[in-house]
């Protein structure tokens, strides 16, 4: 089937040169101790024997610097010449254009949101689809007519997003699925849970619990503040919500028993060397997926279906709950994927949040917008003036432009901006500003809606309660 | 320090070993799948790369069915000829006499429990020290000196034993830890956590999680059975109380950090087709070591040292979380360890709860316990009563015996009984039938106990709460 989870091959020189690590350490490690002088020279023939295999293997000598392929442990990976790349934690490619999102549907067995999906959920909700559905922003999806059967049918469903809270500096790009989401919540009239990964950040970076969920209350703070209905939206800390529910852990266990190393390596691209936190961490953010991880909300029902808005990086994820979904008898969660929001530096690379230049961030001043989008966003005009007056801009490329697909709302303007700029009547200068019209009260509202959220909002939120909604 | 935890050596034949496997496996895959040449050459230069590495390693070729070293992967492992084998799920010696404990010791890096030690238990409680204490069942410790320290100056500590209930029927095997730790909780006076692993048994069993919460709630009436204090003692499910404590999960969360895959592959015998459920569950084992994982009963206190009694298959896991404690800034747990009860059929193997007649268990009859030890307990008697009066039988073999030492109170009777049956003045069936005297009223005085306890006692022992104990 196109949908099932795609299973990566099995990196051997990869291994090799883990296993060639792990044996450098362990002979440093006899050393340092003053172990027996046979233990020390039988750990180190074996070393000298690995990096043999691997020169036979690789066709190179080893060095620690330079691990092998294309699933060298995250960070350090990069895809090869022309190739995309996408996983949870990297997504690469070398064209100024970004990611091919049509290749990436064929790559993940995903189906395409065609105009038909669109005017089927116009329909549906009898409201003008949303400009990140008009706009191909949310292109990818799994399932989604399903839900759409689901809905009119009066059947129930809800919805699940969530982030990775690693620091208290949130950028518009992390704004995309939370705007979309709400937006979903409004049109259908439906409960979500927001999960805020806290124990994945703890197990991926430098921090403490403390400070893992301290980002939690942070970032809550920002997604209230995208407007969600109070009484529609649990949103809920990993570390904290697992000790809070009858449902969650449970379902977490049923994932974990379904699901091999074999099959997270495949998927994830985790090694030996990785500690069981990460290894088990799938299943925590699968579980969201089923209706009774929330007893307080769902009752003991299990079967309602899960509607799942995010970023294409996190189908992986997902894939693998699809997976698991039927063999422990609880319904696939429907996915829509949204693309990558780009840097300001140019859509080859995913943002960072902490690189403050390659972003807008939720707490840039009016001024500080102005200069970011004049100083750092990727143009697409010519090197002179005379130059874009003759041949045009390329909006292809322009950051400027393609930030304003995602929050320029009126389709005419836009259009006429394309149409302006590709032939040369506007000016980069004249893009930016349209940009920067745009951003800044953008960014001074949430702001303002914000600063209005208090702890004790944020608590309201977090409290495991009862939803109204209105299949109930 | 000799009761460090034994730092295992990074297991390198092994991990050779599973990476040849694994290779075989991806060559064997590449081929199936048509994959094309160049790609099959070089999974295959690399599989012989790897077995010449082995072969330069361990001296010998490799062979599949021969994992090298005693850490085999469970299931495909034996013990060589005349070695001892323990890991949670496997024990097996070919001496009839049972384990080589003292070997065990030194193999574990774990410390004997002497005379001195047993001494200064006796006028730190100024109790006579129990049975299995006098008599070698308690055999070995970690840190137990550290324990009294705390005692002896006032110090708080608390006891944390368990058990994986797999089946409603327990034996009296599955009672000499718990017999024990009450005896530690009257004569110390401290609180005591009760581990009921049923994520555990669910992960590793056929069985739903409602079956695996059923077993748990019948185990824990044999478990109440014992006469722990009410008012100290806190019995928890994994399965339900990880939902219900603000602390338990943050736990897991923080030694799933600290733990490698490569670590748990090497302590407990992982492979790449375990699931990640058993990957990560060595840290669900470990996390009631430390005490805020219990804020009802300690508060934010993370520095009340825990003693676990347990037998000494579950060491390994007690290992890991030794090693791990210091990372996380939490006190090692000290240990207390136990010999294995016997089969009726003899030392050589553990018990098995699935075979009947493996055992006496808690719900026998009278009657079945005297068929029982009659038929199938070990015997260390001669062939005919004429040659057992002039030779004596065989105490050291004899299962009669061995479950007398568990069983029988009084230390001059045990002994005479030794003289009697090693000299041949005493036979078979009448050291069979001073068993049965012992075993029978100890099951009816069990059962009448357990019928005591009620559904409404369960539930309060397994209510998160306040425990009283001396040190508060």
């Amino acid at each position: 089937m196109a949908d099932e989870p795609r299973s990566q091959p099995f990196d051997s020189p990869l291994q090799l040169f883990n296993s060639i690590v792990s044996q450098g350490e362990r002979v440093r490690s006899l050393k340092d101790k003053k172990a027996p002088k046979d233990e020390i020279d039988s750990a180190v023939k074996l070393l000298l024997s690995l990096k043999m295999s691997y020169k036979a293997l690789v066709g190179e000598d080893y060095s620690p610097e330079c691990p092998p392929g294309s699933l060298a442990p995250r960070g350090k990976s990069g895809p090869e010449d022309g190739e995309d790349f996408v996983d949870p934690w990297t997504v690469r490619t070398s064209s100024a254009k970004g990611i091919d999102y049509d290749k990436l549907i064929v790559q993940f067995g995903s189906s395409k949101i065609d105009k038909e999906l669109i005017n089927r959920i116009e329909r549906a909700t009898n409201q003008r689809p949303h400009r990140f559905l008009r706009r191909g922003i949310f292109f990818s999806h799994r399932d989604m007519n399903q839900v759409l059967d689901a809905y009119e049918n009066k059947k129930p469903f809800y919805l699940y997003t969530g982030r990775g809270p690693s620091s208290e500096a949130m950028h518009v790009g992390h704004l995309i699925p939370f705007i979309f989401t709400k937006w979903l919540q409004d049109v259908f009239d439906v409960p979500l849970v927001v999960q805020m990964s806290d124990d994945e950040k703890y197990l991926w970076k430098d921090l403490t619990l403390e400070q893992a969920y301290g980002y939690t209350l942070e970032n809550a703070k920002d997604i209230i503040a995208c407007g969600f209905d109070i009484n529609k939206t649990f949103i809920f800390s990993d570390l904290e919500y697992m000790g809070m529910s009858p449902g969650f852990y449970k379902n977490v266990v049923k994932i974990q028993k379904h699901v091999t190393f074999n099959q997270v390596k495949g998927i994830f691209g985790f090694t030996d060397s990785d500690c069981i936190g990460k290894i088990s961490f799938p299943a925590v953010q699968a579980a969201p997926s089923f209706s009774n991880s929330f007893p307080q909300i769902f009752g003991d029902r299990a079967d309602i279906q899960c509607l799942i808005p995010c970023a294409i990086d996190q189908d992986p994820y997902f894939r693998m709950t699809r997976d698991v979904a039927p063999r422990i008898g609880y319904p696939k969660p429907a996915l829509l994927h949204s693309t990558f929001f780009p840097a300001l530096q140019g859509a080859q690379t995913k943002m960072s949040a902490s690189d403050p230049n390659s972003s807008i961030f939720l707490t840039d001043t009016a001024k500080q917008i102005k200069t970011k989008v004049n100083k750092h966003a990727f143009s697409g005009g010519r090197d002179t003036v005379e130059e874009h007056r003759q041949f045009g801009g390329n909006c292809d490329v322009d950051v400027s432009f393609m930030y304003l697909t995602f929050f320029l709302e009126d389709d005419d303007r836009l259009e006429q901006i394309r149409k302006d700029y590709t032939s040369g009547a506007m000016l980069t200068g004249e893009l930016k500003k349209a940009l920067i019209d745009v951003l800044q009260p953008l960014i001074a509202e949430h702001q303002a809606r914000r600063k209005e959220v208090t702890d004790e909002m944020v608590k309201e939120f977090m409290t495991p309660r009862q939803l109204s909604f209105h299949f109930q």
